[in-house]
Parts: C-alpha cells; sequence; structure tokens
C-alpha cells in the first residue's frame, strides 16, 4: 500500500490557472502563489452575481473517536466524485494549522486518493495566513499593553486585560506567563500567556466575516480588556481595526488548490471547533456557491459540535443554508464506540457494532432538527468484513431511516465516492431542505445552552455557578444577548465525559466558564478542560521532518 | 511635492516575469506571489555559473544622524542609474521588518523616485520569509523546552537557556517573561523573553547560509542552553535542524521585485545591524553577482557598523569582495555632526558643515582600510545650497582625495544619480579593489575587538570586566576563536556614545557583554545598551494606517 505522502508525490499537480479557470475564475482574478496555489480576488468575487440553485453539502461524522473517521477524506471524495458524475462542485476546507504538524498530528490534508495538494506547503506557510493572524493578534495584544503603558487613558485594569497573545506553535510553557518583568519599561507585570493561533478570536472573525468591511467591525467590537468598574474596552478604544484590517486584507482572500483527481478546492480558515466554530470561511463558502452547483464543506469534530456550530453560528451569521448533511461513519469507530479496544478492531465484531450504532443514530436524529436531510458515508477500511459493512448499512436505513452508501475513495478516489455522490444529488432533488437553526436568537444565553444540551447532547441539565450565571445575565444587559453560543466541551462524547461513548443520557452539561467573543459575535460556554495551547510529545514528529537532498521535504504524512 | 506613497502609487508595475527574464531568470525559475513579487527557484540558482567580471558594489554611510543620510534610496538610484547608462545591475536590499511599521518607523522601501514597489507588500508579510524565521525560531525555542519538560535528558540547566523566543511586532512587555506558569503541566518556571524577529540568531543564519545544507549546519551548531557545569547543549542535540530547514526552504530563495524605474532587486533577509550584520542574504547576493555585471548592496547603519560587518562577516564567510564602496552623505547630516541642531538644518551653515566632514572623511580612511576604492555620493536635499554642496564636494576631493558626486535621484530618479554611476564605472575600471577583511581569524577574539576599536572606532582603548575576558578564553579553548566578533554598540557615533557626534578620539570601547552566535559564527560584543525588542510609541503609526473603501492600504509611507 503506498502511503498518503507517496500518492501525494506521485500526483501530478496541473497548473493552479488551469484549476481555476474549470471553476470559472479567470487568471487575472488570482493572486498566485507559486504554480499550484492560488488566492482569488476580492473585487473578483464581489462581482459574481449569487447562482440559483447552487446547493450546500456539509460533511460532518459520528464522535470521534481513535480508529478515525475520514471526514476531510469523504468531503474531498464526495466532491471529486461529483465532479467525476458530470456536476460541477468545489470543495471547502480548513487550513491546518502549522504548530501540531510538528508535534504528533502529522498533515491534515485528506487522505489516500482524496487528498488535496501540494500537501507539504499546505501544512506548513501555505499563503500566510494564519502568520497574518497570528501578526495581528499581537499587534492588537501589544496595542493594548502599550496603551496601559503611556498613562492608560482608557483606564484599563491589568488584573482584566482578557485578550491573549498567539503562536502557530505547540508550547505549553507559553500558556501562562507574566509579562512585563525586569524594568519599568517593559511595561506593567502581569498574568498573561498564549494560545495556539486557531484559538484567536481573530480566526473566528476571519472566518465569519462577509467581506473586509465586516472583519473590521467585528475586529473594532473585540473586547480586549475591562476598567476596574468592569466596563468593556474595545479594540477600537485602541484604534486597532484599520492595521488589523491591513495585515488581514490579502489572507482573506480565499485560497485555491487542487485534490489529487484535479477538483478546485478552497482552503481558507481554521478556528478551533471548541472554543470557535470550527468551519473555514464563509467568504469561501459564499464564493464557493456563486461558483459551483455543488459545494461540499466539512466541519470539526462530531456532529454534536461541528453540525450544530455549522448552523447555528455560520449559517445564523452568513446565510447559508445546507441542502444536504452528510454524516461519516465508519465500521471501526462504531465498534470502538460499542465498547471494542482500537488494538483489537481488525477482529470482526458485529456485536460490538451494533451496540456502537446508538452514536450514530442520535447524530442522525440530531441533524434532521436541523430540518436537513441526511445521508451516512459509510467510510470503507480495509479489515471491514462484508457482514460488518451489511449489518451497518441495513441498520441505518431500517433502523434510522436514511440512505447510507458506502464508499471507498481513500482506496479508489472519485470512482470510489460515486454512489454517495448520486445518493446526495438524489437526495437533494427529492426532499428540499427546510433549514431552521435550533433556537431563536431571542432566547436568553443559558436557554440556549440548555436547548442544545437538551436536544443535541441529551443530557438531563446544565449546571452553572451563581457567578457564571450572572455574568451571562451581565452580558445580555450589556446587549449581547441575541449572541449565539459556542460550546466548547470533549468531542469524544455527547456528554462532557470524554469516556462516556456511545449515546449517554441522564448526564449534566456543567458550566466551567464563559467568554466573550464579541467580535467573533458568540459567547463561549467552556464545559471541561479545554486546552487552547497544546504541548509537544515527548519524542516531537519534527525529530523526523527533513529535507532529502533534493530539497524535499520529509516526514509531513 | 508627491510623496513617497504618491509616487509610489502612481508607478506603474511591470510583470515580474518581464523583470526577472531581464534579468536573465526564466518564467520557470520563479515561483510567484502575486503579479509583482517572485522568489527564485533554489535550483535555478544552484546552475548558474559565476559571471566572469561581475562587480560588486557596497553603498554605506556616514554615522546616521536624525537629517537622514538615504542610503537604501542611494542603493537604489545608483543601480537605477547603472541600468539607465547601458550597464546591467540588480540592487540588494534588506527586507523590512513588519513590527516597527506599526510604531514610528513607516516603510522602508528608499523613497522619492528611487523605491522599491509594491511598497506596501514589501514592508507587511511580503513572501513570509520573517514569519517563517519566526516560526523556525519559535520551534527551536519550544523544542528545547520541551526536553526540559519530558525528563531533561540533556541534562539542560533550567537557569541557561540561552535562546530567546521572537515576534516580528514591538511589543516591550515579552522583553522579559516568566514562563511555564500556573501548573506543573506547563513546564518548569523559568526566565524568560522574546526579541523582534530580525534579532534572532536565525536570522543571521538565513543571511549567512551559502545554501540549504550550509543553513541546517549552522543551524545545528545553534548553542540554545547549558548544561549546570556549563556545557553547551545545541539545536542538534534537539533534533532541530532538520524541522527548521523544511520552514525555512522556501523563504531561503531570493526575493525578486522593480525598482519604480524597473530595475531587477533581490530583497531578502533582514539581521540587525547591532547583534548580528546588517546586510541582505548571502544567497541573494551571489546570485545577482550570477545575473548582472553590476551588483549593487547596503549595509545596516554607517561605514563604522555596516560596512565592517559586510567586509569582516559576510564577506569573510562568503569570499565576497566588494569592487567599489560608496558612501553616501548628506549636507544635512554633516550639517548636524558639526554642531547644528536638527530645526536648523533648513539655514545654510558652510561651518557647521565644515566642522562635521571629519565624520565623513573618518569614514573614507576607514574604509579605504579595506584595500576598497571609495566614491562619494552627496545625496541632495532641496534646502542644500550650492556653496554648501560645492563646500563639501571640493573638500572631499581635496582632503580625503576620493571623487565626489552629487546624487538627485530621490528627485529624478536613474537621471539623477547618472553622474554617480558614470563614477563608480570609471573608478572600478581604474582602481582594481584589493579588498582583505581588517583583522586575521588566527587573533585572539579580544584584539579582534581591539583592532576594530583601535582602526575603525579610534578608541584608545578597550575594557571589559575579568569575567567577560574569561568568557572569551573559555569560547577560544571551546573552538570559537576563530570566530569574526559582531560589535554590537550605538550607530550615532564611532564612539560607543551617542552623543559623540563629529569624530571622536581618545574614548574607552567598554564591553559590557559578550553572547556566542555559535551558528551564525560571530561572537557579539555589546557595548552599550542594545534593544533587542522594541516598544511601541505613546500615538503608535498604526493608528494610522487603515484600508480606504476600495482595499487601498493608507498610512505606511
Amino acid at each position: 500500500m503506498p502511503t498518503d505522502i507517496e500518492i501525494a508525490r506521485a500526483a501530478t499537480l496541473k497548473p493552479i490557472t488551469e484549476i481555476a479557470a474549470k471553476a470559472g475564475i479567470p487568471e487575472d482574478a488570482l493572486h498566485l502563489h507559486g504554480k499550484h496555489i492560488a488566492k482569488v480576488d476580492d473585487r473578483f468575487i464581489a462581482g459574481l452575481p449569487k447562482k440559483e440553485g447552487a446547493k450546500l453539502v456539509l460533511v460532518t461524522a459520528i464522535s470521534p473517536t481513535p480508529a478515525g473517521e475520514g471526514k476531510t477524506t469523504t468531503t474531498v471524495g464526495l466532491g471529486d466524485a461529483l465532479n467525476h458524475i458530470g456536476e460541477k462542485a468545489i470543495m471547502c476546507l480548513r487550513e491546518p494549522s502549522l504548530g501540531p504538524v510538528f508535534g504528533v498530528k502529522g498533515g491534515a490534508a485528506g487522505g489516500g486518493k482524496a487528498q488535496v495538494i501540494p500537501m507539504e506547503q499546505i501544512n506548513l506557510h501555505f499563503t500566510g495566513d494564519f502568520h497574518a493572524i497570528t501578526s495581528a493578534n499581537n499587534l492588537l495584544a501589544a496595542l493594548v499593553d502599550n496603551s496601559l503603558y503611556w498613562g492608560n487613558p482608557l483606564n484599563i485594569d491589568p488584573r482584566r486585560i482578557v485578550f491573549r497573545r498567539v503562536l502557530d506553535m505547540n508550547d505549553r510553557t507559553l500558556r501562562s506567563i507574566i509579562s512585563g518583568v525586569g524594568a519599568p519599561t517593559n511595561g506593567y507585570t502581569r498574568e498573561a500567556g498564549f494560545d495556539i493561533t486557531v484559538a484567536s478570536e481573530i480566526m473566528a472573525i476571519f472566518c465569519l466575516a462577509n467581506d473586509l468591511q465586516d472583519l473590521e467591525e467585528r475586529i473594532s467590537r473585540i473586547v480586549v480588556a475591562y476598567t476596574p468598574d468592569r466596563k468593556p474596552i474595545t479594540a477600537k478604544d485602541v484604534d486597532a481595526q484599520g492595521s488589523l484590517g491591513v495585515l488581514l486584507r490579502d489572507a482573506l482572500r480565499p485560497n485555491m488548490v487542487q485534490s489529487i483527481e484535479g477538483s478546485p478546492v478552497f482552503i481558507h480558515g481554521g478556528p478551533f471547533a471548541n472554543i470557535a466554530h470550527g468551519c473555514n470561511s464563509v467568504i469561501a463558502t459564499t464564493t464557493a456557491m456563486k461558483l459551483a452547483d455543488w459545494t461540499v464543506t466539512e466541519a470539526g469534530f462530531g456532529a454534536d459540535l461541528g453540525a450544530e456550530k455549522f448552523m447555528d453560528i455560520k449559517c445564523r451569521f452568513s446565510g447559508l443554508a445546507p441542502d444536504v448533511v452528510v454524516i461519516v461513519a465508519t465500521v471501526r469507530a462504531l465498534k470502538m464506540h460499542g465498547g471494542m479496544a482500537k488494538n483489537d478492531l481488525k477482529t470482526e465484531n458485529v456485536e460490538a457494532l451494533k451496540k456502537g450504532l446508538v452514536n450514530l443514530g442520535r447524530h442522525i436524529e440530531n441533524t434532521k432538527k436541523f430540518g436537513v436531510p441526511v445521508v451516512v458515508a459509510i467510510n470503507h477500511f480495509f479489515a471491514d468484513t462484508d457482514a460488518e459493512i451489511e449489518t451497518l448499512r441495513d441498520a441505518v436505513r431500517e433502523d434510522f431511516g436514511v440512505e447510507a452508501v458506502v464508499c471507498k475513495h481513500w482506496a479508489d478516489g472519485a470512482a470510489g465516492a460515486e454512489d454517495l455522490a448520486r445518493a446526495v444529488v438524489k437526495i437533494a432533488g427529492e426532499e428540499p431542505s427546510n433549514f431552521k437553526p435550533l433556537y431563536s436568537e431571542d432566547l436568553p444565553l443559558l436557554e440556549k445552552v440548555e436547548t442544545i444540551a437538551k436536544e443535541i447532547y441529551r443530557a438531563d441539565k446544565v449546571t452553572a455557578s451563581p457567578a457564571i450565571k450572572k455574568q451571562l445575565k451581565d452580558w445580555e444587559d450589556a446587549g449581547y444577548g441575541k449572541f449565539p453560543v459556542c460550546i466548547a466541551k470533549t468531542q469524544n462524547s455527547f456528554s462532557s465525559d470524554p469516556n462516556a461513548i456511545g449515546a449517554p443520557t441522564g448526564h449534566t452539561l456543567p458550566i466551567r466558564e464563559a467568554r466573550l467573543s464579541a467580535g467573533a459575535g458568540f459567547v463561549v460556554v467552556v464545559c471541561g478542560e479545554i486546552m487552547t495551547m497544546p504541548g509537544l510529545p515527548k519524542v516531537p514528529a519534527s525529530a523526523n521532518i527533513k529535507l532529502l537532498p533534493d530539497g524535499t521535504i520529509d516526514g509531513i504524512a
């Protein structure tokens, strides 16, 4: 079996001008980054008319397990397959973060014959978007401390500076620091810290902005600190929005690359799926929908987090509405939800599979609550037995009443996902989407959390300290009450306990903390340990990443 | 008078493919970054033969004053003028740092009709080189702390981690921090800090490396920490060189842009001129010399720092040898060296000018010690009077025995520097360069400092504490004795006192500190307050930097 990287290297990259032309983008609307990556000009995008009948497909998944589901791979495979059967599709993916590439993670650009290329560039600096976001974030942070330094005209309470710095690096020692040490000229000593760039509110804003003006307006609203009497101080108060807009202007142009099969793919933005909404940029998605008949996109983690936020945050803000949701499931992962250990997964075990099906079933049920038709993609792995595959397919059809299609895009590329593409086209033609968000913007913040907890997580109740309840109430009074909520909890379970696999019920969702992302436009509700700055493992991947003598990059897989 | 930015905006940008073709670079050797910026492929460069008779011109200056000298402007004007008179020239400049753009500095890409364009991109993210260097620096820093965290197999003394983090941002609160605070999982608490990216040793290495392999070898040798018994721990010990090479591969390809007059210009790398050597990359300079008959480049600060390091560090390592040195002087600045206040400079004052001439005279004398012919470029300002200009020109010719040429490239572009170009061509034809570094690599480190102090700074003596002397001796014993020294002192005076303008003598050069840049290959000798992380001013430039409604960037000038 060739590895992902061997397949990627064996692929013939077409000039991106050719891929873009196929998507309807002329060469003079491209800002080339080498021969195989281009940014699409914002003036060209602004001039594109809305395309009637363009369909949006969201690819989401069951609750993640160490067995792997293949959401990105299926997004790529489905898009390729749609093009393969004569439809016109563009895929929209998130940009991978640089830091984790040198940790444990390796690359993130699909796999097998369902990959986006050039894989190494995409996983490294790519077009510099994350570097621009890092710069913008850290300029804002520096401006806040600088205002404090020069006489503190805004009356910033140094204990209440809430905007943190970021680096696109796994660096645990920066999670919590004391800054401004050593001399009066180094500023005021205070507690501070760094998150990884994907956790920046600037990243969330970048992915929710409709255009440059919206980007600047959202940036203006970021609450960076409070006065001693708890009055919010915003990015606008330190005159940051103009220079941050300048730093982000080029980055906000969506990046076009290609799949191994030659489909046009936008890869743009990549916020965390816990403390943020976990989807690629609105600009990329809406641009794709102006160019293609089918836009296939993905959301982070499982459907309880990713799809819910896609619907309740990204779609709510942008006016997007999915036409079909594809839920990716694997025999392997469902067997883990049925209690099997990772090392035993190569053994046929229909009983474990049947037991684990509850996880998929609930995701299907949940997703239907948004009024969108669902198709299940069974992402085939080599060790899956016929009995297992048939059990899974039949159960989905009979027990959950939706279509299930076996996909082999990893091994076979577009041809392997042709059945899925046809199923998606069929259901989109037969079953109109009646998309609506799960809750009204008019519900109080806590009731929004309770709605998600009840309807999606199936928790019995939500708990929060009086201080948190007061905090939510205060934000409502301050005008943030119409914000959607962005729940940060473990992705491994419907509950807040990562070990509660399958489809737990009767649990409690404990709110530990609430954070205001006033620029992004949501309230983050933290229900569990959320790590916003990863560390490196004992033997980091960096130890095996190197250049070969011919300049080829080795070790990013 | 149009401003720099108005002139830049009014300029017609040619496709960079056209500019590159003129320089002998075919389109398939370019990695385009939009239509007007390209990186040149390393394999193309490796295949270029050495060009016989190619000449290298270094542009340096008198000791900087607030009046301005115009070194970059003159570098651009001279290159344009050489092309204008039918020679074939490429200019090599340093990349501007992003952070200071939002502080006080504004842009750095020449001025008037002697500018490089596209100005805004060059001053912002450009091709992401500095971001790549930031990432590489911070990955190495994270790997060091990570090794400490996971059982400390290298026996790192947490008090003796000497490799700092960097950001391309003016952020005084990060100069000195306590990292690893708050929890055992956040690592070991220790003193740490950030420099601005241009101060990174990775930046110095980037600019001194002959190729990717040399880059990795130099990175391997960086001393990042010491054991409790003072044994050095290197980047190689944390397996960093491979992944840092991967992060820097694309960045190491030199960036080509154009001057307003359409000359090809390499802008690549930009290390500090105090704690590092202050020149653009060796790769850009050697590539230019393989393509053009004339390569015109600059070095940071005045000739005492910039030219000395260009000769003793960059040329020594790379085998480059300048054929002509152009020293830029202005009437304004020499009047300040003669004691005038900045606000009075518009008044004619031949006496102050005559008094200030000692500064220029000494730089000429110093530069000749390297065996290279010298031409003085009198960079004309509007308020300069004929009497002043004639006094200056005559004095240079008569008192210092070198040619002086009045230049008006700022106002008139190539035509304004035609006389300078002809003078440079003439002297290069008549006076062969007998370049040699100032001192032998075999001198002990302290004697190298003493040689520079005596021959260039004209100090009577060099002082250093016994601890510093022992440190230098220890490094000699450890095998670093053949390194050149890189003196970090004020750029405003030959001495270490920034207020001692003109041509001071009889002073003492006090060594305050010594640092080993084992990867870059020099010993930094700090003689004064050196700021490696700037702060933002009370009203940062960022407050006036913004996007206009049509997406144009405003406020970077």
